[in-house]
């Protein structure tokens, strides 16, 4: 099968880092195709770059399903932490479409009574529970703590890993059990914060690549019969036309 | 005092209509300015309507104050019923923002012990709970009822009247004691249907005209000091270059 | 318009206060009356303050609209920080009643994610977090504290100022972005401590008083569809008679 | 033991019906005195009665133990279902406090899954709900559902009944598997009701009588700890000077 | 009355212990007799020890009635804090049934506004906190806290008291105004903690048979109205034929 | 990887169909291993039969993994709708364990915005709830409703439909856009049943093998470090001594 995962923003070296943690996690028939936003923000930090992120990505997503040429795909996993836009590409698609923050949750649901997100800046934990909520898993997070790390930092991977560590402590003081990595450039911190702390993490990537197939395998997709109708056909603009397109 | 009023879609004759019923709700002193997008959807419908209006508006403010001879203001309201985008317009500016789906949900909860949502499609009731919900207002919410009219079907007035009226009677069973208008293109039925129902009938476009008023006027405005902090500095493109602007 | 406000308690100067508070955010065509109870406690601090306070000030409202001679209003503010009461005058009176209670959580809610609530005395909480809950706004209050001083401690205004900054800190550390003062008598802290705390404060006085012009320039009333139907006529004794009145 | 029992308003037949209805309750060593409040409504439904009744029987109880020569007591069982009071009344005495509403609710919660009430007018259902909420006992509560009779309309024994029955099978089919008695008046229903519906039935009198015994034979009383201190010492006035004393 | 209270272990000599404190509470007219299951763990720390002792509960109480000369009983305490079985137990048998959690947690609820449990391991917390939700009492407890003592260590009376002190400190912190015994083998702890914390403090054991007694005196049982319908017939096997019985 | 499928109950045919329909999801290098307890009830239906299952699956489990010839696996999923036991065998081994209730619901929260479970007897109702609350995914749940067939009635293709057709009709009026089969031995209808309703229609065993699937090959299993620690070694009796086996 062939997944499409998206990433929320224009860096396109972390689309390659999320495209090489889902093609780990997954499995042998699997294909993944990474796309890149052509407009959106850099990176996804706060509430304005999750609108525009969203739009930017559902964009994407419409441009890639429109060209004639374009191979098909199973489904569809949403590679942006806590950021917008999952119902409006459940409108948009007629595969399934997983969103790592959710993915994320579900799988820690199954392995501890209580989990945690380690997330980047403080800023973004609203936007993460509110996406929790919404997504139906919100209950069994004990908290949502950053480690005062933008997306764009991550790069040192020792001082993000003293940052995380310190992070999920306090996740673990509020009643964690699980943790779950809250950013989708931190993929590749799982193993090593894991071992340190004695507690399973969760990524969201790797998680979403293993529900997408699951519900492929099964032969589900989203269903038509209620708020994830298909879009009505009308009018939309989806760019600004004859505006200076970038800040 | 100056409010922007940002309708949620492309249709100039809608942001008239708002800023028709914006004005008569606004104080003496109030002088109302309606933004309308130069991109997005004619008419916002669903999630992904939603989230590609999310955007648009965000760029339709931030492009109005980076003009440098634009009127100062004192306060934006989004006339988007359920629509997404709120938090990113606090982020983006310095005064206050109330959106007419919170609104209304505030003045309804000052009137009654609960109230009832009535909007156009059914599909829309759960972005409309949510939008409650994450604005804090929801527990008081008896229900959302949809009439089965398009935004853009709103025009009759008889046939909107009578399905207005049908729906509330749904929602009155379902326990409401105040009806609210979910959808800013209703703000002309408020009185002749809050007559034939014996409820007090709340429109979000005047509720949150004097809400906006009420803040500007008690000197508040959005808190920095947490999840709505100003954009961080960075590299954000708000239009997909080279492409065909619209659909 | 006028709008009477009532004092919870038979303080006069508070009374005084809290008519300067409502002054200050009255509009240019609102006049403002106090009432002060002529029985009840001279302070309002626990439950049966609270409860003794709310017939007082239901029996204040009653005799007065009952005057031949009375002038008209247009809305009643309740000036009892968490105190009992509210649904009974919207059952008794025809006009609007706002609690400042529910007031200033209202607001609160637009200006960030998460409101505290700093009050007096600790024993309070309990009381304004059910207020809350029943208003419909409990949601987004991420805690009550207290200050432990009483209701009549307050005019030391350093000593209060301090205290009140130390809690606000405890309500900041436990995720609130917004302050509000819990008690009519902090009116005057509100600027000198937002300053200091660089976080919007919200003063219940100030709140309900716009909120009370919003509703009756909306020209919106309390619902009689339900639970606040008029009191059903019966006979009721309103005070103890042939009692000495007071302990 | 000495159990005082205070009916929530001035009709002393309903009193003695309580009164009745908890010695029928109360073990072989306990004495049921009823107290009448000598001011309030002469029935309480709705809001506004609801506070007039619990300032009143908080005045009747100070009033009471004030007295030089009056019998000690144990317990106090407050028979206002759905009515205000309850905490105020906690702070006063020192010995422990039953109130009908909760005491039929913790009962029920031991006998099914959900139960529901069923109380008089449906106006009173907000009450309920809230005093069920605030008592930690409405998790468990299906609904409540009113019978449309008043009060002082329960005497005509086979009306009352039917219109009994007839509401408790609407509260059966919302899930409850137990029945609440909604009122004090009710008492004499429990058998008759139980038996041809099938499902337990609880009082709230006896319910209230055997909680208030069970505490006072374990030696547990209020916690002074919190929110139940006893009330400061403070200037409060218990009724109207100069006012004629009833409507 | 006859009470059969259930020891949710086979260690003989905590079901002698939760019998004295049985009949320590139990009123003059009442006989309490106690049950320790045959198999079964020798006491119950965690998920998997709770789910052995729910069915071995169910078998001693099912064989017990089926004794062709058992004497007949009024009601069934089930001594097991925050262990499985209660929802079966009420299936299985016509009286009344009361689980010492539920039990302990309906008194607290009358006796402050928030309760704290005191348990013995961390570990159990989880299974508790289900419990007081599954009962409908979980909304007013405040926090559920460990000792850090196994339930056979409670033997050392100074140490467990000096242990129970200081984690009902901690629960004081988060609120609790009353404290519940989280253990059936805690009941001596009760006066003594009570006195040094100032605090009321609820045994379980206690609790249940007063809970029990009431519903016998007020004639309820068990509604089989709904999900408490008596066990189907079928085939059922209680116990793994031919196996070692022991590990 | 090799999956360990436990059913609930002790019927083998039972087991056979788990079975198969386990290997019709399990991916190319997956080999299913049926258990069926050789104790316990021969059917599910009520909290009686749950409790009685949790332990005999457990006993099963733990039997299985000392016996010393036995075949590792990779992961446990418990094949009964909505019955007890989950946490326990979660303590008991070290592989992941998935439930099929809990996986049936992760699923379908990922294919609309609301579930509705359609289950064998309405008596079942509560402990589903209960169960999916307790996992952590309740708040996307409309509704569970029962066929009004029991476990062993199912054998009828078309009864079954039919009844399970009139059933998802009721789920979908109180909100379901997706239907989970709310049985293990329903697993056959899924497919035809989905196309009638027009719905996806998710199969929790299904759902729990592709679940178990993708915790192993991400190298996730339980934490430790909570809640969910080993049992404690200590003495425990899995069979009644000298008991007649069976009813």
């Amino acid at each position: 099968m062939r997944i499409v995962v998206t990433n929320c923003n224009t860096t396109q070296s972390m689309t390659e880092e999320i495209v090489r943690g889902a093609r780990a996690a997954a499995g042998p028939g699997t294909t993944v195709l990474g796309l890149t936003p052509t407009w959106g923000p850099e990176s996804a930090e706060g509430w304005l770059d999750s609108y525009l992120s969203a739009a930017a990505v559902l964009d994407t997503l419409r441009t890639y399903q429109e060209q004639e040429d374009h191979d098909p795909y199973d489904a569809v996993v949403m590679a942006g932490f806590g950021e917008h836009g999952r119902e409006g590409v459940r409108e948009l698609v007629d595969v399934p479409v997983v969103d790592i923050t959710e993915a994320a949750a579900h799988l820690a649901c199954l392995l501890g009574r209580r989990y945690g997100v380690v997330t980047t800046l403080e800023r973004s934990a609203g936007q993460i529970e509110d996406s929790l909520y919404t997504a139906g898993v919100a209950r069994n997070c004990a908290v949502v703590v950053g480690t005062g790390l933008g997306v764009l930092d991550l790069g040192d991977q020792e001082r993000t890993e003293a940052a995380f560590v310190a992070a999920a402590e306090r996740a673990r003081d509020a009643g964690a059990e699980v943790l779950v990595l809250g950013c989708a450039g931190m993929t590749g911190l799982q193993r090593a914060v894991g071992e340190k702390l004695g507690m399973p993490v969760v990524d969201g990537v790797g998680a979403a690549v293993k529900l997408a197939e699951s519900l492929v395998s099964l032969g589900l997709t989203t269903s038509r019969a209620g708020g994830y109708a298909k879009p009505l056909p009308k009018r939309r603009t989806w760019a600004r036309p004859g505006a200076p397109p970038s800040e």
